[in-house]
């Protein structure tokens, strides 16, 4: 195996930055060294096979975005990203792992959607990769399955309460679901909004004409994801399943987390950098139909109600547990512009698994965040709730060799015609500049990204059997 | 310089655990390697000076209690621990490092009550040791004073809102003194008991001939604890201090924190073994005057109020920073009984240095946190809190070569005639049964506690010299 | 018209007691005179048709019970009290309001269901009544005929979240009803339970052989109640429904009510005095069959837990709008008897038309509420609640004549063989002693119950057409 | 005596609105009538000395002013209005009652202090009167003179967490007067601002050279309001003593209060017009010397923050129990312009006495809040607070005759050349319009205020011996 020695960078974790050498040898991290100490005898620098001066720059674990949909079918069309292009392109930005979903619709076996998806993914990543399991139609059946699951690594189960009719789940569903996670310890996650209630004010919007993007985010009140979260969070209450709540975008909703995790509860919030970053006024609210490109749910929030600066609040005081992308890329042509003149035929997505890393180191720029709770939040913490650490998530020997190498003195541009390697036809960060820059990748000690060069290979990534969390209270 | 290897371990962090290699060389720690890693090629447990199997055990970041008063005078007596017998019991009890206080009486300069404590300390410790400042006396000068301060190290000050005419600070004071803090990007640590209110309740009891020990803990109500917290929080939000109020005992005052948490303000709950094990019923309610024993503010509380379990919730949820000692002992012959007929003349003080890390796993026998959590409550993030960190508080090429290799297999009976090493004519917890047992100590690379012998020495230790906090939100 | 003059009593009223005498001239009372006044010249004791020595007692309004369920079809059976005897019990207890409600099934025109219901309740009524109107099948026709049934003095509906195929309404129909009750200023009220997910919880129940009466409690949990009573109040904050929730019985879910209130958002509860006074552990855990006396829904809560002494802080604080009783009654032969074995077979209701302001006369003699909360629980505030004010719910000139002579002094003992009216072969009060007494009851002018004789007739009860609420915010 | 009949209006009560005919003899109401009724034979409206035709007016118990401060000596000047003086401005705004306060300086005898503004009052008012005790020495002495003077009718003693040096108490001092209090039943009222702190603030802020009025708002920022609310609320719950908080106008500080109210405690929250209308941008924020106006402590606070618009929210909520001025009115000339350069020499005072009725009734007339809601609030809850109901406060037969017939129809326009009767050289509500207008005020039987014409004489007034508070939970 070949070794690659790290020198001169800072390493951060969730706790802090220290100046310390790496050492890879083949996939994984071997050493961790004192810069300078003499006890081991060896000059690294000159005697590993490559040798990387990282002076001056953070050296961090890859990034794990444990949310995106890959090539995922909606609406008779599929998010644009193929397992390879999406996976390329998280490489780029410093993310080494993401976390899929497979997708089961009723009277599928939740089995034979998991081979489905091994078969997408297999030979296509650039990068690792892992599944959570989508439960479209909960029965006796699927729920005797997820044992089966969980012992094949794929630890974590996703319902919703949102889409009757494609995805949704009765509240007995998600009781009987929920029960059988509790006793098998696998994490519940939920795509929390008041889908019967959302459909109807879909329809009322659009009989008085209320057509255009804008409406979308309109139509998704607040109210009905507050609703949504707090109702998921007694029914894990009620059978002591682990609950990590998707894509949170309304602060009610995340006061409703907070409170819960401040019982002692294991609820956990995941949000998104849209939700951080872009506003239902300026984003959704863009003339004509530019809006489509923000098209999501949970959708944008007002800036004016300041949904925006709580979210932030709420990842400095612990109570988001990860940042992911919700990856779920659309091109405006012949995708998004299918809902033209009605905004409910708009594909639901935003593309950003690239920009995750950059977006959130801005953060650290704009004080918003420390440098370690950056690392916490898009690495660590992510990787402990999904039973991936110390595999995934720190700079540590016996870890897989995740590495990246980001400068805080680069830059970047994002932007179709910059920095952006997506299969999509527009940014949704179009004109964003970030003071930083991911410089080198690593995956499992092979060097991805290096200096502007993607050198990675389709095939290289590998499926993560993941255990249960190691993040509960 | 000497070298040491631990291998065979599992070194735990506050985000998990990993088995590892430990290399040191001479103070410090200098390389973390994957067991069975040959990229280093040595063979480390044959090539080190000094090699231990650390196999089927923890190794962990040696213990940072950041509240004790070793020597501290107190009515007209002092505490009966030494820095010597003090700093020596606690490295049998596998903490290597504490924060003691240097005290500042009304009209002393706070530069001269340091120097003071540095003489009392210097060549006497067996472990290392830093300073918080009390203020006794916020004035002009000392406010000046507190820059300077800050600059040698010391980066915490402690006020009391209790303990009128002795330590007491007027809320003017406290103001100005959080100003400073402020602005220095000090902590503001705070005794927060209505020391006003509460000498009327102690009068009131005294007079209506309620004398015992048990009434100590009455007098003292929750209310006044509560209310005490509740105002530092409002004070520290006007002025943009850090807060950290130590020795929280009341469910109350912790909610109070929680809420302020919650909204993001930088306020941090310490918390003591004696408020998560003992209470006001069984241990300030002895029978005679054995309750002297227990005699410590903020008081033990009811355990039918359900104090108890709810700390143990806040340090799961992380609303507690830290669960140091406040190890404050005095024995009862000569020192206790001062107080017979009177409890308000009883030397306030319970003494556990010896005995938390022991105390706190139990708490991870007993299901109550997780292992991650004791390291992280005990160790790493009261290294952070009062800057420190990476140097202690973790398991790191860098730190220094402060391990504790624990057994969770081993037993420790606590109890006078049994593992009791502090200066103390009783112990707090006579009797109780911990499932685990502190093998093997080292401080700074040597090797101060080895399988129930103390090898240190008086003098090992050294001053601490402190960063500014690295815990802020 | 005849005349009746009450003298020589305390009036009291929600804001306070005073001693007033009351003159009734036909059906409504016409003047309220200071004792001993000469101004009005005429010694109305002496010329009056009627005059009553109150001397010593206290003269209240005539109680209003807002929820009442006379000869209700379930199951295959019926409630056992007809509005004949069942409106006569109310009589006896000082009741001389009830709204009771009218049924929509799915399918159902609402026009027709509330005119049935007038159909059995005309010519049959001791005591005057309204309707609310249950909706079991929302769709474009109901929601039309809403307006139509305000315009006909029928201002508040009903839905359920519990009972899926039977009464249950979805999140869509809901958010429906509640827009269009918005628009019309009428008020929602609402059975809050997540029907969906207790149904699961009973089957699995049943499944294991939990059989008993006692697990119909554990079944129907309290975080069923808390989330179900969120959903209403998130639904009625989006649309700007008034929000009634009914029989509320679990802490948490007024926990919730009190917090929507503190916002300033029009929300209700009522409680019942089976949640005040009995629970889960006493009575529905009775031995053998007994407890299913005790079968409603929400159901009895556990003492442990606290929830009945919350509710009585609740009425204190006025989070509680109404105690009203629900009342359902069946007989435990041929009706009750229907679930032995099975526990969700058995008829759901508690009958306590005749005990409620005896009941919570208890309370203010035990100290719990004070005397104008008795008599702004039990009848002002339902009449404001319900648009029946101040024709109803006051004793002031214009108002109806409804008035209870209630004597502080006297006693009732409650049970079959004693005070018992209703149509039960059980009393669910069995053994209770009252330290008060209903000694008159004027219904519109009318004496009806006289010093323990009914003087009444069917069909004196007239229907009250009802305006819009009187106690919005 | 002579007799009074009032016909044709709509009498209003905290519940309700009702045509209602009014009987006055002499000094009282002896009988309410409804409209036409002939049961009691007499025509009244020819056969009473006096007969008013309200038709189309409201008729409302007179207002219940709960804190003026008449003639107060302050800095070395005194309130310019004396009790002849301000209770006639008082009887022009449709007040009847002030509760005004005996002030103790520390050394003083209570009883001494009471005598004192007894002889100031005695004599000289247009309206009743009552007085609170501030207390501002408490000792030994004047604990135990609390029982004697709530013997005279003096039921309420107000304490100052601010103004040390001139008024304030520790809490040492606080905690024993609550303790007599809760013995007495006597209500604890209380300034609730951290003047300790405060006095820093100012002091800091006049250094900074930061005197101009704008400045004596912000010195005195929400969180020492808050802050002190909040520890008189701890030392209540400790004591058991029902605690007021007078003119609160901080949100936080209501919400404080909203918090204990809704856990059940005794605490009552008044507010001021100027907390509801002004704010420290608008009149503090006055150019030049203007802002000297609206000095009053606790201060206008940032419209931008909301505090306004929340304190309406809590006024609907219930969880402000009375609207009283702190009448404490001071020229501009030779008074106000004492603090020229220096805003901690401009006395602490707003005078609005006069127009506390209009101001409120204009948050009808704007859909704030509803009519009963007005009368409850200025009048029924007032005197229910401070024991002196039914005797004032309501319109019921028994209660002295202070009526007040106010024209929703009619128009005040507030301004010095305008409406305004009270001592000052300036109004604090200049330019004000309001859509109401009281047409006629009777006290005690006594028309003083009759379409434009002042009737009363000094000396009509009485003092009223209050009863304990009649508004505890």
């Amino acid at each position: 195996m070949s070794t690659t020695f790290i020198h001169g960078g800072t390493v951060v974790s969730s706790t802090g930055a220290q100046d310390l050498d790496v050492l890879v040898d083949g996939e994984a991290i071997v050493a961790l060294l004192a810069p300078g100490s003499t006890a081991l005898g060896a000059d690294l620098a000159a005697t590993a096979d490559t040798a990387i001066d990282a002076t001056g720059r953070y050296v961090i674990p890859g990034g794990v975005d444990a949310h995106t949909h890959m090539e995922m079918p909606f609406g008779g069309t599929q998010a644009s990203d193929t397992f390879e292009t999406g996976t390329r392109a998280a490489a780029w930005g410093g993310t080494t792992t993401v976390i899929d979903f497979a997708i089961q619709n009723p009277g599928m076996r939740l089995q034979d959607t998991l081979a489905t998806w091994h078969e997408k993914a297999a030979g296509n990543c650039a990068i690792d990769y892992g599944f959570h399991q989508i439960m479209g139609g909960v029965d006796a059946e699927s729920l005797r399955a997820m044992g089966e699951l969980v012992s094949e690594g794929v630890t974590s189960f996703k319902l919703f309460m949102a889409y009757p009719g494609v995805f949704y789940s009765t509240d007995g569903q998600i009781l009987r679901a929920m029960q059988s996670a509790a006793e098998l310890g696998a994490v519940m996650m939920m795509h929390a909004e008041n889908g019967i209630a959302i459909d109807v004010l879909v329809e009322q919007a659009l009989a008085r004409g209320d057509t255009s993007p804008y409406f979308h985010g309109t139509s998704r009140a607040w109210q009905m994801e507050e609703e949504a979260t707090h109702r998921a969070i007694m029914l894990a209450h009620l059978t002591g399943a682990p609950l990590y709540v998707v894509h949170v975008s309304a602060k009610q909703a995340l006061e409703q987390i907070a409170t819960a995790r401040g019982n002692g509860q294991n609820v956990f919030a995941e949000t998104c950098p849209q939700y951080l970053y872009l506003s239902l006024e300026e984003q959704l609210g863009a003339p004509g139909f530019d809006g489509a490109k923000w098209v999501c749910s949970t959708p944008l929030r007002p800036r004016a109600e300041g949904h925006q600066d709580e979210l932030w609040r709420y990842i400095r005081t612990g109570d988001v547990t990860a940042v992911a992308t919700d990856h779920c890329p659309f091109c405006m042509k012949d995708q998004k512009d299918m809902g033209v003149g009605d905004f409910s035929k708009i594909p639901n997505g935003i593309g950003s698994v690239e920009h995750r890393i950059d977006l959130m180191f801005q953060g650290v720029q704009d004080g918003r965040i420390s440098l370690e709770r950056w690392v916490d939040i898009c690495s660590t913490t992510p990787a402990r709730m999904f039973g991936m650490y110390p595999r995934k998530g720190i700079i540590s020997p016996g870890a897989d060799a995740d590495i990246v190498i980001y400068d805080p003195n680069g830059h970047t541009s994002i932007g179709v015609q910059k920095t952006h390697h997506m299969n999509m036809d527009y940014s949704a960060y179009e004109g964003f500049e970030i003071d930083g820059h991911v410089d080198t990748v690593i995956s499992r000690g092979r060097i991805v990204i290096d200096d502007g060069a993607y050198r990675g290979t389709a095939g290289h990534g590998a499926f993560v059997r993941r255990g249960l969390s190691q993040n509960l209270m």
